[in-house]
Order: structure tokens, then C-alpha cells, then sequence
């Protein structure tokens, strides 16, 4: 008698086949690749940590959503008897917090600035629904320790060209900062304490449209005179041809008396405008919020019209570190030709073996399969997983290769 | 008030710095380029799978230091009320029990056979020790699908290439069969039900040598006659050059009735061996037994002088499976030089982004660093982490670069 366990994966959870596995493979390839002639050195964190750590971080709803680790053996009993937690640690269920650690842990043996790029998986226990998983991929970039410009202007012409490098082309770069937002909200005259829900309210523009943002603003009580402001000037801070340059006057500024966010936003968006790939730009954008309340400085995202949401986004946050969020890798690269090199079960495998060998020095992918009875069938079968071609007369010393057309068709 | 966490990650777990992140994605893209060749192809799994699974596979030891993942909500608060198993889940303690399940799941969609190559964290509650982590990454090949000893030859050619890649030069690849092996206890007059055990003692040649062996045969009481055969037959199985085609008559057996386990393994070592890495050797050896209890057929270690105990092995076991075991890959190649440019704060940044893309362009990687004080304590910081050398003189737009000859001296 056999207990028949389900072949499945865990719920929300999937396996991978290899030709996606490929793709993935590939871009981050690529992606790193990009980084790291910026500079940028990857690193890497185990995937549990404490629930104090976990649970102690700004991950918000996240941190409802970890998957603990049963403690063990003694402890457990312990717990158990005692009534206290069954688990000490979690699944991580994004990479910052174990960077915040990591960083305070190693400083004395990383580089300084720490220019660092994460790629691997993380954990929620998301209720799974359609594109979302409980284990899925981040990649993570942040610059540790860079007070200057410099880091943003880094991040956005890497990141740039990694997605340029994956085929994402014209590509915008959407920037503004905080400090910015804040004028803003001073401006119109909403109340210092008042600010972070006015940001909340004010992100759901791209969502709600301005009638529904207002419409949020009256409904939260906030003063008559300060909605009415903003309601004025929201015109303006939606008009795609306004210029950093423009914006202190709208905000009835001076120019004489500029702070300096104005300045530092100025340069970031000349120097990395100056020096984006081809087709992509960079672009003043009054109306970018990004949620996270952590962000201190500038803030950015990337889109490209290849897909509806953002692809990438970032900003500044406090001590000087600059981060890059949710890359999320859509694509890849071709990949070299594989090749099926067919032999007989009874063949002379030596010679076919041979004959792999001069193919791979090509830099084909070479995979040796035993010729079946229904030929065409197996021809079928190699379309289906990706080949790109088959090769035979390996026993005579004269190798063929020919290219697979398509179901049922071969070159 | 603040809570102090500790920064450590969890006990028997590690951070890994740059520089070892580097040499292992290094080695993991020789490794993988290399079986890609041969046509394999790259899986994944989730990290977690069901307990069930888990623990009624045939992972021995290894199911009693499963990390256990808490259930959540109702079902916890159910499971702790009617006293049942607080967990459903389990973080995957190798990548052979969830190989199994992923290839009974997607067989239809999966070339047939399946070349599979794995290269992923798993994760033992173990007594942390010297060396041992409770986070560790494992490589596993594995032929699913093929009868012939093509599986084995495959399996050993492209092992080797990717050892001989990462630079395990002189590799040898000791081989002998689960079957051949039975045909020496069976000659020795051990009873069919005795050789599991006898097999197990006869493991231990290398850490108890002969004598060793032959006394704990004693010790556990198998027929003295048939220690005494063994003992006669040992110093014939050790010796180094005693060929395949020899051990018949050694075991008293006619040349023309061998058993079909001969014939194959013979045709594995002269086809491996004739396409082996220059300098590597396929070598049978009638000693080598391979503790694992469910290979069948041929199984194999490989070693190099450069490292004490084995850096690969595996076997053929039940349904047409060969596999690869624990590919322990320590060393990787030569990378792109790093170079630091150095910058002023205040200089033209612009001018030094293009500097940086003009090096960059020419396959370096480019650290765009700001010039601190303490120049020559930087360049010794560049030095400790690494870098090739550095560059200056962005701003005139004559970069030099220099290479960085090690703790104070710069070249």
C-alpha cells in the first residue's frame, strides 16, 4: 500500500520549466552584467532571519505575510509548554531589510561607498491569485554611503541600460523628490503632520484622475482653502512640457532664493539626461509621489510603452542611501542554437560523441538523442522544446545539421 | 527606546561578501555553459514542499533536520486546538526529492528524456559545525529517461569538462558498478540478504583499511568462510592497475559466460575514456562502493589531487535515472580588471560619466569614487577590496589608469 502524495507544488507556489528558466537565466545575465561594469558588486543574504529583525522592519502589510520557522527539538517542547512563540525566525519577504542588517553586520569588510545589486527570492503568504506567487524573484539595488548626486545619476543610467540591454526601449525615466512634494504641499498650505496622507491621496492621481483625488482630499476634512489651492495649481504640475525650471514660479517662488532640492534635482536630471542610452530620456514629473513613506529625496520610475505599469522604481531614503525597487525582468536575449544530434541505440556512440564535441566547439548546444522508431514524432517533440535544429550521419564522419521549421515541417 | 537586534543572520547561516558571490556566479556560469552544451537544461523548484513529500522520501537522516514552516491563521489556531501537526511545509533539504516530484508533475511538458541540471539552496537543521552551513547551495545532475550507458557517459564527460573549466586539473574518475559488486559478495559466499551491510563495511576501505575492514566483518558475525574469501580476494581488488577484464577469473568466472553489467561498464569506461579533458582518466575501481543505498547499476566518484576527498559523484539508479551528486565547486576564473575612477566633489561629474563609459566600454568595470582626503588610504581600501587599479584625470580628459601593486605601493 502507497500513500499517494500530490505531484504539485505547494499552493501559490510553481515550478519552473527549463525554457523559462533560460529567459531568466539570461536576463539576469545581462543585468548584472550591466551593474557591475557600473561598479556594483552583487551580494547575498540567507533566505530566513529573525522575526525580530522581520517583523521590526517599515515592511508594513508585508510583515503579516511571513512564512515562519517552526522552532525545534527542545525549544519547541518549551515553546509549546509554555505558551510562547513556535517560531524565531521567518522567510524574508523582500531584500532591504536583510540589506539594512547585512550592511550593519559586514560594514568594516564591504567597500565604502557600498554599491550593491541583490537578485533571489523572497517569500509572502499572499492569498494566490493571477501573476501572484508566495516565492517569487526581487532584484534589488542600492547605494550605501553616497551623499551626493551621484548615486541617483548611477542607478538611473544602470538600470537604464540593463533594460535597454533587454530590449525595453524607449524608455522614460519619470523623476521629482520629495522635498519637492513637500513645497508643494506647504504651498497650497496643508499642515506639516497633514503632508503624509495628502502624498497618499495625491499617488492615486494616475487611478482617480484630479476629480477623484479632490474628491478624496474634501472627504478627509482637509482645509476648504488648501484643496482649493492645490485644485488651482494641479493644472500646471500636470502638464507634460513643464520644466523643473518652471515649477518655483508656479509655487510663486523666487528664483533668487531657490532650496536646494531645486538645484540637486536640476543637476541630477542633466547629467543622467545627458548620458541615457539611445531613445530613452529623462523626465521632471511633479505628480510622482511612490508610496513607500521611507523615501527622503529624489524618487524615480521607469516605464517603457512596451508595458502598462511601471518597470522600474527607486528614490532616496535616509543616511544616504539610494535604492532601486522591483525590477521586474520581462524578457530576454537570444541564446545559442540547440541542436538535437540523433544516433542510433546501436550505433557507434564514440564517433557521435565526436561529432557533439566539433559541434559544441561552435558554441552550438549539443544534446545526443537516441533516434526513435517515429521519427517525425521526435522531430515534433524537439520543436516543441525549443530546438533549433537536428543533426545526423554523425556514424559516417559527415554531420548535417538542419533547422526545424515548425510542427510537422523541417528544413 | 530602541530594541536591539542582532545583526548576525541566523545561527549556522551566512552572509556572503562580494568577492565570494563573484567567484561563485563565476563557477555557476562556467558549470552551467558547460552542461548546456551537452545539451542539458536548467530547473527550478520552490524552496518549500510539502512535509508529506518530504519526509516519505528516501532522504534518511536528512528528514530529521527539516526546517518546518508554520501553518497560518485558522489552520494554526486549529491545528494547535485539536493538538495536530502545527506544520504542512518544509524547506527542501536537497534537490533530488523535489526533482522527483516536479518531473512526475510535468513529464508532458518536459523533453523526453530530460537532461536536467540544478543549481540551488537547500537547507538542514544542522548541528552547526567547522564547515558545515544550514544554508548551502547544491548542483545536481541528472538523466531521467535513458537506458543506455550513454546517461553515464554524458553525465561523466560533461562533469568533467566543467571541473577541468573551473581549473580541477589531473581529474580522475574512479567507476564500478552496483551489480559487479554483488558478484564479488555472491563469489565471497555472502548471503543476498547480507550484502547491504556487507556493503556498508566494505565502504569504510579507505577510512579502516584492510585490516580495519576485516575485523569488523568479524565483529558483526558474518560466516568466517566467507571473510576468509574476501580476505584472499581484497589485495587482487586494490590493486590499482587491475583492469575490468580481469576481475572475472579473479572471481573464478569463465570469459564466456560474463554478465551483462561487464559488457556495459566496459563500454562506458572506453568511450568515456577516449573523450576525456586532456590530462583526466576514467579508471575502474572494484572498491568503490558508493554508501547510498538506491543506486542499481553504474556508479562513479571523481577527485582531483588539488582537493582531499571527492568533488563529485554519483550512479544509475532505479528507473533508467543517472545522477550527479553534491558538486562542490571551490575555485572560479579570471574576471574583467575593476578599476576605480576617481572623481572630485566638485568636479565636472558629467566629464567623469563619460570617462567612466569610454573604460567601461573597453570590458572593465567602472567604480565612479569620490576622491576623499586621504588618497593613499583609499587606494590601500581599493586594494583590500579587490580592485584592479585606478583611474584619474577624467576632468582634462586624459584618463590614466593605474594598476594598484598592493597594500601602500600603487604602481
Amino acid at each position: 500500500m502507497a500513500t499517494r502524495v500530490s505531484t504539485a507544488p505547494p499552493r501559490g507556489m510553481r515550478d519552473i520549466l527549463p525554457s523559462e528558466v533560460e529567459l531568466r537565466d539570461a536576463a539576469t545575465q545581462q543585468i548584472l552584467s550591466v551593474y557591475r561594469g557600473f561598479g556594483f558588486r552583487r551580494i547575498e543574504t540567507p533566505a530566513l532571519e529573525s522575526l525580530k529583525l522581520l517583523t521590526g522592519s517599515e515592511g508594513g502589510e508585508n510583515e503579516k505575510l511571513i512564512f515562519k520557522v517552526l522552532k525545534r527539538g527542545e525549544d519547541l517542547e518549551a515553546a509549546r509548554r509554555g505558551g510562547s512563540e513556535l517560531a524565531e525566525h521567518g522567510l524574508r519577504f523582500d531584500l532591504t531589510v536583510p540589506l539594512a542588517r547585512y550592511y550593519a553586520e559586514n560594514h568594516a569588510r564591504l567597500p565604502d561607498p557600498l554599491k550593491a545589486v541583490q537578485i533571489g527570492p523572497v517569500w509572502r503568504a499572499e492569498r494566490p491569485q493571477k501573476g501572484r506567487f508566495r516565492q517569487f524573484t526581487q532584484c534589488d539595488i542600492d547605494v550605501l554611503g553616497v551623499a551626493s548626486g551621484l548615486a541617483e545619476v548611477e542607478l538611473i543610467l544602470a538600470t537604464s541600460e540593463a533594460l535597454d540591454r533587454l530590449g525595453l526601449t524607449d524608455l522614460t525615466v519619470r523623476i521629482n523628490d520629495r522635498r519637492i512634494l513637500g513645497l508643494i504641499a506647504q504651498h497650497c498650505g496643508f499642515a506639516e503632520e497633514q503632508q503624509g496622507g495628502f502624498f497618499i491621496t495625491f499617488d492615486k492621481l494616475d487611478k482617480l484622475g484630479p476629480e477623484g483625488v479632490l474628491a478624496e482630499l474634501r472627504e478627509a476634512g482637509y482645509r476648504k482653502a488648501a484643496i482649493e489651492r492645490f485644485e488651482r495649481l494641479l493644472p500646471t504640475l500636470q502638464k507634460r512640457e513643464l520644466s523643473l525650471e518652471a515649477l518655483p514660479a508656479a509655487l510663486g517662488m523666487g528664483a533668487a532664493r531657490l532650496p536646494e532640492a531645486f538645484e540637486s534635482l536640476a543637476w541630477i536630471i542633466r547629467t543622467a539626461g545627458g548620458e541615457m542610452p539611445p531613445g530613452a530620456r529623462v523626465q521632471f514629473d511633479p505628480t510622482l509621489v511612490r508610496g513607500m513613506g521611507y523615501y527622503t529625496g529624489t524618487i524615480f520610475e521607469m516605464a517603457s510603452p512596451a508595458f502598462p505599469s511601471s518597470i522600474a522604481a527607486g528614490g532616496r531614503y535616509d543616511r544616504m542611501v539610494g535604492r532601486l525597487l522591483g525590477l521586474d525582468v520581462p524578457e530576454a536575449v537570444a541564446s545559442a542554437r540547440r541542436i538535437a544530434l540523433l544516433v542510433d541505440a546501436g550505433g557507434d556512440l564514440a564517433a557521435a560523441l565526436a561529432a557533439a564535441r566539433g559541434l559544441r566547439a561552435k558554441g552550438d548546444l549539443i544534446s545526443l538523442e537516441i533516434r526513435r522508431k517515429n521519427v517525425g514524432r521526435q522531430l515534433d517533440d524537439f520543436v516543441t522544446h525549443g530546438f533549433w535544429g537536428y543533426a545526423t550521419g554523425e556514424a559516417a564522419g559527415q554531420v548535417t545539421v538542419k533547422a526545424l521549421t515548425g510542427k510537422g515541417g523541417r528544413g
